[in-house]
């Protein structure tokens, strides 16, 4: 059996009775019934997820995966392909945008090679974690982007950084991306997951012009007509169209859920992740949060879909987990309000009287 | 000349040329243009307000302003009278969910007895500021809420608190609110400062029932009827139908503007404040912040009215500050991603190449 079978039989759903316990001392603090909105589903779901009613609060840890893309030849991005490696070293030198945000909220943040281009392993950078599939995918428009064995082996990494994360007392895991050409990767992988058309999903990614998002469009199209026959199942939909980064996040998301610890989904190319891991295990996105509602491609269409609802709505659209990261502060913020609040009884406050 | 008309005589516009100094700067960052979505408006407009477009980050602060409200004898409200002053209690003692939130933010957290019933100024509360104008207001079906004399003192302890804030190096400060029927005042001034009916303003408040809510609208629109002719500008408006923490709110906004400290406006209650305040100073939003769209009463369509966009969407309505507590971390954090970012240059990060 391999870590990825045993994974997937691993997952149970969450646990009802832990929501209701955490429901129970909600209503005990002083505020009006359910007043602190979506603060409150947070708790619940954290305490569901957890399998805790207590919804006891450990540490934090964002994991950045990082990887090239052979359809990057296609032209499908506006920055060049070299721009993996240099934020691949902006990112772990603590420059990028996610290095600030895991510095200012305490987040441990990990930095993955799971396959870009330029092979730095033999020079170990500094903050970087070495778990390289190949260098970058195939172009999908010619060969499936990786080989079923290779998307296992890049899931599996993903299972195994949730693992260890799990076991070091994390509770709350980010996931995040960097990979020039992955948004095309990403609409390809969700529109084979969730049907909806690739017109719908593409976005200007870092910064396509019109023409550039048609033709865009085009590639989706292409490689979906081409890859039809062998995209039955996550894993097959993951090995042609998807990234080494993707299928390590769908990874994560499989991983987090055997644990009992919540996986915080970025925006739109961990989306993709968590929709090709829904599929090879269905009914996780329970297991689930989802940051925000990223201003990339048809991401809110995409959330609907899943049937998940964003904490966050502020037009991003950078990828890096950096979505994951805020969102994350946000469920810190509620577990200290359930922890820390006073309740009607310890701070002497009157109930309600109609 | 009063504080209050010294205070109007010295707002300004924003500066426009501080926030392109801003966006230059934004510009060079290793992302893809405008990828962090609002973050960036964020910090234009905080560079704007500020005069300053090197943005610079100061300390943060929350001042809660507590009042009674003699609205409160029509039964309006679902918690009796009490509530406020055992509030004005938890506030002050670290149980209340904005002492969570500020302890968590590390931010200065001052609250005020502006005008709650019962007058413990003698015993002296630890961590409450007596800054009381009345025993709470009238009961504004029988009378105007408050004489013009007891508004303009309301609003200028607000404009105080600002300038103290000010002068102490606080950049970013939060307006939050108690008092027990203070949803039905706030819904009023809202209603007479912006020409929205009350049905489509009144809330279910801190747990209003069907008929509660009738009940509520109808004394709302009684009282618009009752003081029509007394109500042609925002202190006539704040003096009929207001609160006293509603009309220091107001003062918090204006004295904020003046000192181009930005001024996060929380959720229901603070917008009426911020309606008035508009009503006072014309074009005073553009000085301020709105930290979320409240679940109570026709809050985004308040908003809309005031062209103001809400940076956070979690259908909370809690009131204290507390939205505006969570809305002032992500300024803090868009001001940090804009300082400590590596830009394309210094990381050697390649542009666009198309």
């Amino acid at each position: 059996m391999t870590v990825l079978d045993e994974t997937i039989a691993t997952i149970r759903p969450v646990d009802s009775d832990a929501a209701a316990l955490a429901d129970q001392r909600l209503n005990s603090l002083t505020k009006p019934p359910a007043s602190l909105g979506y603060l409150e589903e947070i708790v619940r779901r954290y305490a569901a997820i957890r399998h805790d009613g207590s919804a006891k609060k450990g540490r934090a840890a964002i994991a950045v995966f990082v990887a090239d893309h052979g359809i990057a030849d296609e032209g499908v991005s506006a920055f060049p392909k070299a721009v993996t490696l240099e934020m691949l070293r902006n990112i772990a030198g603590g420059g990028a945008a996610i290095s600030v945000l895991a510095r200012r909220f305490g987040y441990e943040l990990r930095v993955f090679d799971v396959g870009v281009e330029s092979d730095t392993s033999a020079q170990r950078w500094p903050g970087v974690t070495y778990r390289r599939i190949a260098a970058g995918t195939r172009n999908f428009l010619q060969d499936a982007a990786m080989t079923r064995d290779e998307a296992r082996r890049a899931i599996e990494v993903g299972i195994e950084v949730a693992r260890d994360f799990a076991a070091a007392g994390v509770t709350l895991i980010g996931i995040g991306e960097m990979g020039i050409a992955n948004s095309t990767s990403a609409a390809a992988v969700i529109s084979a997951a969730t049907g909806i058309a690739p017109a719908r999903l593409a976005g200007r990614g870092t910064g396509l012009d019109d023409a550039g998002l048609r033709h865009k469009i085009d590639v989706i199209e292409r490689a979906l007509t081409m890859h039809r026959d062998t995209m039955h199942d996550g894993r097959e939909i993951l090995a042609s169209v998807g990234g080494f980064e993707i299928a390590a996040m769908a990874g994560v998301c499989l991983g987090g859920a055997a644990t009992h610890v919540p996986v915080m989904v970025d925006g739109f190319i961990a989306t993709a992740a968590a929709a090709a891991a829904n599929r090879i295990a269905p009914g996780l996105t329970e297991h689930l949060f989802f940051a925000h509602r990223s201003a990339e491609g048809g991401h809110p269409e995409v959330l609907e879909a899943l049937g998940a609802r964003a904490i966050l709505d502020l037009g991003m659209r950078l990828g890096e987990g950096t979505g994951a990261a805020l969102a994350m502060s946000t469920i810190e913020v509620a577990l200290d309000l359930f922890h820390q609040m006073a309740t009607f009884q310890s701070a002497g406050v009157s109930g309600k009287i109609r």
